[in-house]
């Protein structure tokens, strides 16, 4: 069994998802995603027409309307999704003649080739790669009326350091992810505040005033006492799997030591006290999706660019 | 040896260069076009730092300049190119802050994954990739600044029907493409003529009034009475060696009859025809490069939005 070392590993090869469209691609294996998109859909269509019936002048002349879809993989989820944002859109402009350019991100390792070669036959958008880290900045100035990111922001942009770092006290030993060990969380923990806030500054100077950002989480608790994260839980038993192999001898244990994901799975609070700090949005709306998934609690979060941030 | 039945080929596939970085691959076998760009670099730029004198406005407020390589194929020449446009667009605005977009674009069988895992590290620009063929529309309406393509043109929207059918007085027997039969010249002639004028209605909606777009052309003659385009007597030989192979037995004459290639190599006289037929934009500059390429004569246009046309 191969585990590898995630300080070795480049940025953009933390990221990917298996290419291709074979039995164990992503494309013919994100099921789980889809169902999320399907609860929130409902959500973020009202959230657009209410928006788009309270302002609309959020299209630019000469009535182009952009949407960026941020982690967007090879598809197709990324698809249905987008056609339901233009759908929603379109309802509120039946008279008026609204092109759609469409920006599908993920990292450069991403299989672009698999998204654009099963683009939707007879789409009604202008599709565009946009390849790189949603960290840095990916567009122009001012010219994103709709971003949207399912279940994309809890990858970090990297592993943190300190839990690398065997002389540190977060060293994460025998983990993968930040699991009953407060030192360690306490690190990812600040990673996410670092990397949210970067995503937040890089998309306030792309979108519009006024421009309407959905993003979806997975796996938020917003109890005031939360139980443990149902994701943590499963990683959790991944990891002491990977413990019981090192002790069976089936693989290194120093491997394991050093294998670590960049994922962090933020409570509703986090997030919204992070966008409060940030400065750049206002919250319109927060929901939590439990009720329709009982086994992975999510958020959909819809926020707003404040009009003062981009001009 | 397989010879591939041009009508049972989807448009696609008709269309995409070799992927990959091997060998045989496009990104490592593209110096004959990469010596045709240094050639019209120094044009292009004198044209576009020219035209930046006169009309400084082709910039849509907020400040981004959006650049589209139409036929880019994997790179890396796209990047070089790209560059070059983007320094002589900066050398004409040193003090202003200006946001570029660039948009590679090529058929969706394209490989997009090694244009984006190649493109230049520091790039100055926001990059995209814009899946799909020249032939239909792209963009949204008044959307680039620039427009170029190098060698791309000459390849048809698909091989026309006529030369495919034994009953036509065109069908292409014994030949890939044109040469030595006036029937079939004017058949590939006249889908030239059609694609071309396609090209160019797409293109005026694409691009703000008064933006530029830069087209290279292989192989063209200008001269009244030409002598045979050097392209079209390479592919003549290749047409007969493989007539020759048939008699000898290793591949099917039927094979050979229903391959063609759906290239057109026009004059530039044809080019100039369809552009003023076209009337959507002004030739500001037409100069042949055969002084500095011998072997093979290229044209290079600049021509220019007409500013009624696209508001």
């Amino acid at each position: 069994m191969e585990i590898k070392d995630t300080k070795k590993i480049s940025s953009s090869k933390l990221f990917s998802m298996t290419g291709g469209e074979g039995q164990y691609s992503y494309v013919n294996n994100s099921s789980f995603q889809k169902m999320g998109l399907d609860i929130a859909k409902k959500l973020m269509q009202e959230e657009i027409t209410k928006k788009l019936d309270i302002d609309k002048n959020i299209f630019s002349p000469p009535n182009v309307f952009r949407i960026a879809d941020l982690g967007c993989a090879a598809g197709p989820n990324t698809f249905f999704l987008v056609q339901d944002i233009i759908d929603a859109v379109k309802s509120k402009y039946e008279s008026e003649e609204i092109e759609f350019q469409v920006f599908f991100n993920d990292h450069s390792a991403n299989d672009f080739n698999t998204l654009f070669r099963t683009l939707p036959v007879g789409k009604n958008y202008f599709a565009n790669g946009a390849p790189g880290s949603f960290y840095e900045r990916l567009f122009p100035k001012a010219s994103l009326h709709l971003v949207h990111s399912s279940y994309a922001i809890p990858w970090l942009s990297k592993v943190p350091e300190k839990v690398q770092d065997k002389s540190s006290p977060a060293w994460n030993k025998g983990r993968i992810l930040y699991e009953n060990c407060k030192e360690v969380e306490f690190v990812y923990a600040a990673q996410f505040a670092d990397d949210f806030d970067t995503f937040l500054k890089a998309r306030a100077e792309e979108m519009v005033p006024g421009g309407l950002m959905v993003l979806l989480f997975p796996s938020v608790q917003t109890e005031a006492n939360p139980p443990k994260c149902i994701m943590v839980t499963i990683f959790e038993l991944v990891g002491s799997s990977l413990m019981d192999m090192a002790k069976m001898g089936l693989v290194d244990e120093s491997k394991v030591d050093s294998f670590n994901l960049h994922l962090y799975f933020p409570s509703a609070e986090e997030v919204k006290t992070i966008v409060e700090r940030n400065g750049s949005f206002k919250i319109e709306k927060m929901q939590q999706l439990d009720r329709l998934m009982p086994v992975i609690e999510k958020l959909a979060l819809v926020i707003r660019a404040a009009s003062e941030e981009v001009v």
